[in-house]
């Protein structure tokens, strides 16, 4: 897929939003990552995009822009950012750079100003409705670190070097960023005696980065290594919570589940 | 939940359709499980309950039933039977007995019949939207079994009496039985040498017992034992595809992934 990122992440572009010309800012027009906001408890929630502190609520201003840009604005108005990732790369990279443009302090982009609702008075909400989760072991210093809490004399297993190692975490358990996280119950085993059910009383989460991938594969079919990147729809920061003691009482012989369900959070 | 599970299970309880009264048939009345058919290649999927040979169009027939089965028969015009599941026991058991009454030999059952599709007309689908599927190690006897093939000297985890085993698997390659599965490739260990990606040597399958949670439960909150059995929709069998040799050499320390990827295959 040929685009043109350099436009859209031209450092000289300015916004006439002027919040999103500060240096310090999150959310430059360079940016521009998507979410999902409500203005209102009961109101339905929709896609919007992030510039300087306020929202573009996307779909409200798909008649602004032209082509596939307006069929992936439209997609937006949806609770789940799930009808615009299947769309496919070519429809977010149109809408991006149609944003991208209709944002700039030059030309007419001040169009999308009614189309602004500031962070301050929006609630995000979790962004998409996950059919599988897969959390990868990546890096290998923090594979070897993990690695020794429960298996001190052999870190890292034989097949690290070769294959991808993951699993499968807790699809429904994906919440944002500032929701409540419960202590979870548990088994943990004692040193000299039987297991207890007791709270976790080893909770710790790492800093991870999320990868969204938008189309789907179909079954039975490889994804050859080229057409890799053209399925991912964006990245987000992610804190993976472990309740390290139920962790390493029940995940041999099949991997970590009670002590990673209880949540998983990711930057809304 | 108090309800008459006797009357739907009543053993002398006949269908006004003759072929579910052959005592070979694997839907009498008795049964009348749900899933998702359709009849023509482009149109809508929608629930329909087995009975004998035929299959009942359960929205379609909403009008006959009344108060929580109506309401149940309705959610029935979806391609899943997810929006049936979230209503919870109450209607489902109103449901199953209204259509064990409606089709029962006694009284007016007779008016389902233009509501009937032989099920040769019929091709059914995959009935539930997934949105997490676990795999327990369930049965001892496959514990020792299946822990034999990687750790000869100590089949059996420690934890294996004390903590319920069990990992997520793929929800989105949930399929019904009948379709072509595909022989996966991926990476085994060779005996003498590195790894090698190939099509896997050693793919076999397990039967198990699937069982749906219908109601969402509430991240935080523990269910009770006494709660449990109310979360349950029902119950398919369910072919639980293995890739061995690939599962052999990802499998440690992170549980099956790659090797069970590819399928889980369940009754309609």
């Amino acid at each position: 897929v040929a685009i043109s990122l350099d436009e859209t992440h031209d450092p000289g572009r300015r916004s006439f939003v002027e919040s999103a010309n500060v240096p310090a800012c999150d959310f430059p027009i360079q940016n521009l990552p998507f979410g999902v906001f409500r203005t209102e408890p009961g109101e339905q929630s929709r896609v919007g995009v992030a510039i300087g502190d306020q929202i573009v609520d996307v779909s409200a201003a798909a008649a602004f822009f032209d082509g596939r840009a307006t069929a992936a604005a439209q997609a937006c108005n949806a609770p789940f950012l799930n009808p615009l990732m299947a769309m496919g790369p070519r429809a977010w990279s149109d809408l991006r750079l149609a944003l991208s443009r209709g944002l700039s302090a030059e030309g007419d982009g001040m169009r999308l100003r009614p189309y602004l609702t500031p962070m301050a008075h929006a609630e995000m909400r979790t962004p998409v409705a996950f059919r599988n989760f897969t959390d990868f072991f990546a890096s290998i210093f923090h594979a070897t670190n993990a690695g020794r809490l429960f298996r001190p004399d052999n870190p890292l297993s034989p097949n690290y070097k070769y294959v991808p190692l993951a699993y499968h975490s807790r699809a429904s358990s994906v919440r944002i960023s500032g929701v409540a996280v419960k202590r979870p119950k548990g088994q943990r085993k004692e040193p000299d005696g039987p297991p207890r059910f007791a709270p976790s009383q080893h909770l710790d989460f790492e800093l991870e980065l999320g990868a969204f991938i938008g189309t789907a594969s179909e079954l039975g079919r490889s994804v050859a290594v080229g057409e890799a990147a053209n399925t991912i729809f964006g990245y987000c920061l992610l804190n993976d919570w472990s309740a390290r003691d139920i962790q390493a009482w029940e995940s041999q012989p099949l991997g970590p589940f009670l002590g990673k369900n209880f949540a998983t959070t990711i930057s809304p």
